[in-house]
C-alpha cells in the first residue's frame, strides 16, 4: 500500500463542527489565503473569491440560512464565491462591454474554481492540526447569502466552510467501496445496487450504532431513500437565483 | 510565515501537460482511488464517480472533444462525474420512484462532489512526485464526452484530469494578490481593477516573456479581454445538455 504523510491526512478526513474558542493564528490565516491563491483555476482566469465573515449580525443571518447553529460560533467562517464580476469589470474598463462572464460557461468555471479552492484550503487547514466542515447548507437560502454578503452581479456563493481547533474527535465515516464508483472506460452498474452495497450498509449501521447507541440508525441505502424523498424548493432554484444575480441563459447571450 | 510540507506543495502547484511514457504504478493508482473515496461529500451521499479512460478509441474521441492533443497520450486520463444515477437507482429498488436526484440541487451536489474529489486527487498526485492538469476543456463538447463514456441519465462529466511523471518543469505562474480576492464581510471592489492590477499585469508580462521571448505576450487584464471576447456556444449550453442527460429544471420537479 502506497502511503505518504499527505495521503494519510487525506484518508483521515472527517468533518469537524465543534471548535475550541481560541482564534486561528494570523500567520495560519495568511498561509491559507496563499494556498487559496495558488489553487488551479480554469483558463488562468482566477474566477473565484472568498468572503471571511466576522460581523455578528452577518454570522447570525448565515447561521439562519444554513439552519446550523454551530455556524454562528465557529472561529472562522469563509464563503467561497464564483466570481466573474471582477473580469467583467476589467473588460468594461478596457472598452469591451461583454456578457461573456455572465454566461453559464463562466458561471460553471467560477463555481469550479471556488470548489477547487475550498478543497485545497480544507486540506491545508487539516495539515495545521485544525478541522473544518464544508457548508453545502448555504444553498438552503442562497438569496439570503447574496443579500447578507452584499454580493455584486456576476458572483455566486458556491460553498461555505467553518474551521478552527477541533473540540471533538469523530470516528472516521466508512465510505462505499470504490469498485462501485471507479470504472474503466464506461459506467458499470451492478444488477442491484442494494445487493451490491449490503456489506457497506452493515458497516454504516455499525458505525452509527457505535456513535450513538440510543439513536435509531439507518444503513446507507435507507439514508439515500430518506434524503431523496423530498425536493428542497429553494435549493433546486439555483439557476433561477444565479440568473437573478446577473448570470444569463444561453438565449440571452447569443 | 507559517509553512509545512503540504503547504509548500500547494504553493508550488503548476499544471503539467507533458509526461514521461512510463506508466503510473498500480499501488499509486490504488492510493489515489482511496483518496478519492475519502473526499468530503455533500450530505454523505457520495454523488460522484470516476471513469478512467484507457481504450485508444475513447482516448482519441476525448482528445478531439477537448482539442488538446496531449490528452490522448498522457499516461492516465480520468473523468470526474457528478453521479446521482446510483442513488436514484437505490431509491427505485427500495420502492421510491423519485426525480429528486435529477433536480438542479442534486446536480450541483454531485458536481461539487466531483470537483472536491478531483482537487483532492490532484494534490495526492503531486505529493507522489507526479504532475497533472485539470481538463476543463471537456466542457467544449460535453455531448461527445457523454456519448464516448456511455454515461447513464443522472451522471455528468464535471472535470477531467491527465497525470503521470512530468516531462516538463514549468515556472510557477504568478497569481493576482489576494487582497483583490479575499474580503471581510462584504465584497470590495477597487475604483479601477485595471489600475489596481497594474503591478500584477507587469509581473505576468515578465513571466510570459521569460517563458517564451519570441511570443507576443499579454498582461493579465489583456488576457481577460481576449478570453471574454467570445461566447463558446457549446460550453454555455451546459444546463440544456445536463437536461438532455436526465437532469430536470424545477418546474418539472414540483
Amino acid at each position: 500500500m502506497y502511503r505518504n504523510e499527505l495521503i494519510e491526512l487525506q484518508l483521515n478526513h472527517r468533518s469537524i463542527r465543534e471548535f475550541e474558542s481560541r482564534p486561528v493564528e494570523e500567520e495560519k490565516l495568511e498561509a491559507l489565503i496563499e494556498v487559496a491563491s495558488h489553487t488551479a483555476t480554469s483558463m488562468g482566469l482566477q474566477q473565484a473569491s472568498i468572503i471571511r465573515v466576522t460581523e455578528p449580525e452577518k454570522r447570525r443571518r448565515i447561521m439562519e440560512a444554513t439552519t446550523q447553529e454551530y455556524v454562528e460560533r465557529a472561529p472562522e467562517l469563509w464563503i467561497f464565491l464564483a466570481d466573474t464580476y471582477r473580469n467583467t469589470k476589467i473588460c468594461s474598463e478596457k472598452g469591451l462591454e461583454t456578457k461573456v462572464g455572465l454566461d453559464m460557461d463562466h458561471f460553471f468555471q467560477g463555481f469550479t474554481d471556488a470548489i477547487l479552492m475550498a478543497q485545497n484550503v480544507n486540506l491545508a487547514i487539516e495539515s495545521m492540526g485544525m478541522g473544518a466542515v464544508f457548508l453545502g447548507s448555504i444553498m438552503n437560502d442562497q438569496e439570503e447569502i447574496l443579500e447578507t454578503l452584499e454580493l455584486p452581479a456576476g458572483t455566486y456563493p458556491a460553498v461555505g466552510m467553518i474551521f478552527g481547533y477541533p473540540a471533538q474527535s469523530p470516528q472516521l465515516k466508512p465510505r462505499m467501496p470504490m469498485k462501485f464508483r471507479f470504472f474503466e472506460d464506461r459506467y458499470e452498474a451492478p444488477e442491484s445496487w442494494v445487493d451490491a452495497l449490503a456489506d457497506y450498509d452493515a458497516e454504516m449501521t455499525e458505525y452509527y450504532d457505535l456513535r450513538d447507541a440510543n439513536r435509531r440508525v439507518d444503513c446507507f441505502t435507507d439514508q439515500v431513500v430518506k434524503k431523496y424523498a423530498k425536493h428542497l424548493e429553494n435549493r433546486m432554484r439555483i439557476i433561477e437565483i444565479a440568473e437573478n444575480n446577473g448570470f444569463l441563459p444561453p438565449e440571452d447571450c447569443r
